[in-house]
């Protein structure tokens, strides 16, 4: 962000004698968009989250209803926690928040701790929720770098 | 709240006379107070729904490491259904929204069917979130009512 | 859903004699698709909710940096009420509740409530919210009906 | 936590030629409870968590109905942040998740953020979300320690 910040201070002052007004309004969008981080600046991060978070509860409820339910006794334990980590990550997300990327990180562990679990299990509702935490964890690894 | 705003006009219009700024600065204090539900209104039932929601999440995680986990099976799901419905009751009663009432309304029958649910179990968790499923149940009943 | 369930009785009773074993199969795995909602019943549904929790939030925390924050204090509060509930409503379905149809119905209010008031405002974070909670409130009206 | 352990071990050692059947019973549950953290293990936090989201709402809500709202502008992003990650923190450590005190120091922080900018506010509700705020950033750091 500082390499843009200075451009424009260079740009700001080659021009100023030109069309000075119209490159202050100009670069005042730029740093207002630069600055104002949120739903489009994570948009994919944030969509993976909340496929992910849907697709946990999803796999979780499934889980009970397996004939061996204490076989998915930790499928249900950590599609619980991954459902609450990815839906907190993509609020921060969307608020623009500062603690994003601490967020992201710590959701990005669970993500694949909760996938390594679901693809150890062949019903269908595990392999597609396998494939969503990885997928976010992904995106939430892209996130916190 | 309609008989409070009659009984407002009514002194507004008997004291116009006299004291009338010092009326209008306090009926306004009062249609303020009235009007401005939120957390102090609904106090009792958003710690109650709070309560609930931290119990059902304990009991949900506490069932999967039961030896028979599938005897467990419908109350690790209606613990997670009662979790979000609790924290959405209690968000929405915190935000003083017009809705408060009838999320609550539904908040109470799965309170309920949890609570029925888990009452059916000896262990400590399960006789602990019945507890608490019930005494949401009250408060949300009374809320909605 | 029942007459499913009477058209599968009746395939079962003509079947009967001829592929017996294979019919129960198939109309078990029938039976347990129908009950089986959740996640891929509602999936329109829940990504609405979840897209439309995403903006609310990214739409309240841009009205707070608006040069007029008071003309958009209703929209933020409507967001807030309308990401909760939103949340709520796409867990509720993700888990396969019986009482999704009922938060369904409260979530698609507020969405018509919150999507109203953003559309009055000329910012592109509000006229994007307007937009994702019209189409929240439609697949809302539609599950609940 | 170790010592315990070697402290069973030790014991174990000791009474195995005594009561060593009942001995096992009364470790294997001292094990049990020791492990198994959640609700129970960090109640106070918990607790302290889910008073500080709602009147973190309560206040995010009551800031949009002041006469000056741009004051209260950095006060409702942050209660909406903090009102998020409390949540998840609760929810987090309600299921005895490992990842429990890695999100008690992000929460930790926004907390004191929140609170910081809650106190330079005369409002009855930013000082209560203060007080609230300061009480959660207290109990988080003890967890996250």
């Amino acid at each position: 962000m500082g390499i843009y910040i200075l451009y424009i201070s260079f740009l700001s002052y080659s021009n100023r004698k030109t069309n000075g007004f119209n490159f202050c309004v100009s670069s005042t969008l730029i740093i207002k968009t630069l600055f104002m981080t949120g739903y489009h600046t994570y948009k994919t991060c944030i969509e993976a989250c909340l496929k992910c978070a849907a697709i946990c509860n999803h796999c979780a409820s499934s889980c009970t209803q397996e004939e061996d339910v204490k076989m998915m006794a930790r499928c249900i334990q950590l599609d619980m926690e991954c459902a609450a980590l990815c839906y907190a990550a993509a609020q921060l997300m969307s608020l623009g928040s500062d603690k994003a990327k601490e967020i992201c990180r710590i959701c990005a562990d669970v993500c694949e701790a909760c996938g390594n679990e679901c693809s150890k299990h062949q019903t269908e509702h595990c392999q597609e929720c396998a494939e969503a935490c990885k997928q976010c964890a992904e995106e939430c690894r892209k996130m916190a770098a």
